[in-house]
């Protein structure tokens, strides 16, 4: 129609709705591969997921916890899968239309979903389903074709979508017209290469802790935690140094020129620890102690509400040797890119969970001294700033003052919607319903961002932020950064970034721009 | 001195610090009565109480819950053990000083507590102490007197205090100068009748649940909880609505003239839980079903994060039964209470836990709804108001709007704390000392109120609230409500009250006083 001149760049990208681009976005079954279908559903969310049958949100999880790939079985979801629907691949239920449960949510955090495949009887409690005279067992791998709806015995192979055509002209448009930067949630060189090949400008949100779950490392960091003293801890540490270095180094590589904001270890220890007896046997036996004491320092870890618990920069300032190591390991990092002649990246490295400037200030110093010794050690520069997550109602009230040891502000939306409403997003599934039936609330505030009472929080940070520290970068990195509604908020507040999972990029793009450009619509 | 006309009334009451009231009003030792005492230690926080000995904070919780006595017996506390320190009547420390944290915290609760007692050794993994040839084991009821440092085998009758002499006269000139009201905290005949001896001046939280503990009522609590229909829910309530409707007239007669908060029900659910196997048993016995089922619905009904999960107005709006039978109790006690010529309190309905306007606006129609009913049956009227507790952010924020629905506010400052902070309280004691060490906290916020953080959200509350509801009354029903800066911090908002526990509210009276007399104290 532009070509056509019946509209214009403006009035097009105005006319998409920005969550339709999905379905262009999602790998899709290779044509020339076999398949054994055996049943269909609804093509509920676009594209094609492998992985191994799970038929609780808890064993998604927990297969996710070893870097497997599931696929999510529910007769129905309800809000208590969401954390199974996240770990999962995909999602497949036995009811449910296109705008059920599992495919509202299931587009909204791009994971492909079959729903409503009437075609499927579950038996939860001999953990197995039925499709035809094919029974398919918890640990049976399958593949479902969330363009076709199409459920699929094995593992089919799937090809990458490629941005061109149509697609991408629009996405050029959303360039010309956007104002915001649109960064991506990332840990790995996967994820990240993935997001720059969809336009995005960097990385907003590294969470280190992702590192830290591979079956290798776990035993590792299962050591760090049950250390008593420093130097137990120190030598636990040492060992996992040379990981997270590699793990960075191949970031940045993937990352160059753009900046990338690495949030140090932020998750209460205890989600670390060895929970069944089989893993606390091998902890044990790694750690040439008996299981008790395994056990023993398991419960004592063990928190009422680790949400609000010993978690983020409190892990800081009660073990500074764990962000120390970890920053050791991003400026070695930086120091062997630059080494390699790799186009640099800016590391920024942000403080989680602060509810007062004196923590900022204390681990600032921290990561200077470390910046300081690598710095001395190579005899060159470090490209570095330090900043700070926004995610309690203390630091965006407290914003002036902790903006004076911030170079960055990134808003941690989810955590700030938690603490805000007094909402724990895994137990909200219990009463979500009643609300949403109520009408007390219009959407999931953990969907799309709570403009009246999180949105307030975020404008009263931005400006004494602002205030105080002129050259403050602002920015989020919640699930809301993915979101179109949410966008068009942190645009209209003039945050200079929104960061979001690697598949949503390009819905930020045409959000942004479509943002930019409602803002200079006049109203007659 | 002001007999002597050295110093006038208003420079005596600036002149004592509130703190040291403590000592003038808790229970003393019955000199009449002989005593065995076998060790003695420092009179760290003043009063004498008797009770069960327990070397964990989690067993003086459990028998609390069961309504018995204990005294918590301790190498040293820390923060950790604060819950415990709550549920003990009194606490008994074998290590630290006058300034301990036993020391210190104990006298901020009022509790009674001898520490740093040399002649005491503690063996927990035997759960017992020695002091001399004495073994005293875990279950044994001693008595400690905080006041002389005297540890006594077995009960000791003790002596309820009397305000008298030139205590009165101190608390008659406070009432002159105070302008805040002073009203406390209490679920029982007994603490309703110590705090207006005191001087309170109504009750600013009675928290229902607290009287739903007693083993009589429990069974019928978990009968309710563990229902799967509204039907079979129902069944349980109107057993529930008598004991409770006592419950409420029993305190209205105490508290005749002056006004009654009553928070509706607001832990979550599963803190009435069965947890042991044979509370298990014992409830699948009452209800007639195998314990098996009994396990399962415990489990279903677990959270994540409690403290943000199915609780306050949340189980208003799922399971508006549970509030229709308390409001029932409510009125029909204040009826009752007419019919017998018991000078009237006002119950002031509170709803706890709101975070949007709308939550309000439907469970202050179902009050209503219940009040009309029950005017109606009797052709009476009742004096009632319905308010809310604001102890979220989000609630702080939308002060303006929520402000219509409500006849008042009360602050919950403990919960307020905890997610303006994003810190349990429970859970704070991993790593509050190294927040204290390295001097982010100058003190415990939940001891004395935060007031930049915490203290800002409830000026904002205050101001928007008032803004829109000329009429609305504004008190504060935390711990903070017995911490003489946190007072004055109250007075200075120009809130109408605040209230806390019966042993602190002379400290209160006091602490209002100097709050009103320094804020006229000219600077030249």
């Amino acid at each position: 129609m532009v070509k056509e001149k019946l509209i214009n760049k403006k009035e097009a990208i105005l006319r998409i709705d920005p969550n339709t681009l999905d379905t262009l976005l999602h790998p899709t079954l290779d044509k020339k591969v076999e398949k054994k279908i055996i049943a269909k559903g609804l093509p509920a969310s676009p594209g094609a997921a492998s992985g191994k049958v799970v038929f609780t949100a808890e064993e998604a999880e927990r297969l996710k916890s070893v870097m497997q790939n599931t696929i999510l079985v529910r007769v129905e979801t309800s809000p208590e899968d969401i954390h199974g629907m996240h770990a999962a691949k995909g999602i497949l239920t036995a009811r449910g239309g296109m705008t059920s449960h599992a495919a509202v949510v299931a587009r909204g955090m791009g994971r492909p979903c079959v729903s409503g495949s009437a075609e499927i009887i579950i038996d939860y409690s001999n953990k197995e389903f039925k499709a035809g005279n094919i029974t398919v067992k918890e640990g049976d791998t399958i593949t479902i074709d969330g363009g076709s709806g199409e459920i699929i015995l094995g593992t089919v192979a799937t090809v990458q979508p490629k941005i061109s055509g149509y697609f991408s002209t629009i996405m050029n448009w959303s360039n010309e017209f956007k104002k915001l930067k649109i960064r991506t949630n990332a840990e790995t060189k996967k994820d990240s290469r993935v997001a720059r090949e969809f336009g995005a400008e960097g990385i907003g949100l590294c969470r280190t802790e992702h590192m830290f779950f591979d079956q290798e490392r776990i035993l590792y960091v299962r050591e760090m935690i049950l250390s008593k003293t420093k130097e137990d801890r120190n030598r636990a540490l040492v060992k996992l140094l040379p990981h997270q270095k590699n793990d960075f180094k191949e970031i940045f590589k993937v990352m160059y020129g753009f900046p990338v904001t690495i949030r140090l270890l932020d998750p209460p220890l205890h989600e670390f620890l060895p929970k069944t007896q089989k893993e606390i046997d091998e902890v044990a036996t790694f750690l040439k102690i008996n299981s008790k004491e395994v056990k023993d320092r398991t419960d004592e870890l063990h928190e009422q509400n680790p949400m609000l618990g010993h978690r983020g920069c409190r892990l800081g300032i009660s073990f500074p040797e764990i962000y120390e190591m970890q920053c050791e390991a991003i400026f070695e990092a930086l120091v062997e890119c630059k080494k390699e002649k790799i186009k640099s990246v800016t590391a920024e490295i942000m403080i989680p969970l602060v509810s007062t400037d004196i923590e900022l200030k204390i681990l600032r110093n921290l990561v200077n001294k470390i910046a300081d010794k690598i710095q001395k050690k190579y005899q060159t520069k470090i490209d570095y700033m330090v900043g700070t997550m926004i995610e309690l109602p203390r630091a965006a009230l407290q914003a002036k003052e902790i903006s004076k040891y911030a170079n960055f502000f990134s808003f941690g939306t989810n955590d700030l919607t938690q603490t805000t409403f007094g909402i724990s997003r895994d137990d909200s599934g219990k009463f979500l319903n009643d609300y949403i039936n109520n009408k007390i609330f219009q959407i999931d505030p953990f969907v799309s961002l709570d403009q009246s009472g999180v949105g307030e929080l975020i404008q009263i940070a931005s400006s004494r932020g602002r205030q105080a520290n002129k050259k403050l970068k602002l920015g989020i990195c919640g699930e809301h950064g993915g979101d179109p509604r949410s966008i068009d908020f942190c645009s209209k507040l003039g945050l200079d970034y929104v960061s979001c999972s690697p598949f949503r990029v390009p819905v930020a793009r045409l959000s942004a721009a479509q943002a930019e450009l409602k803002s200079k619509i006049k109203i007659p």
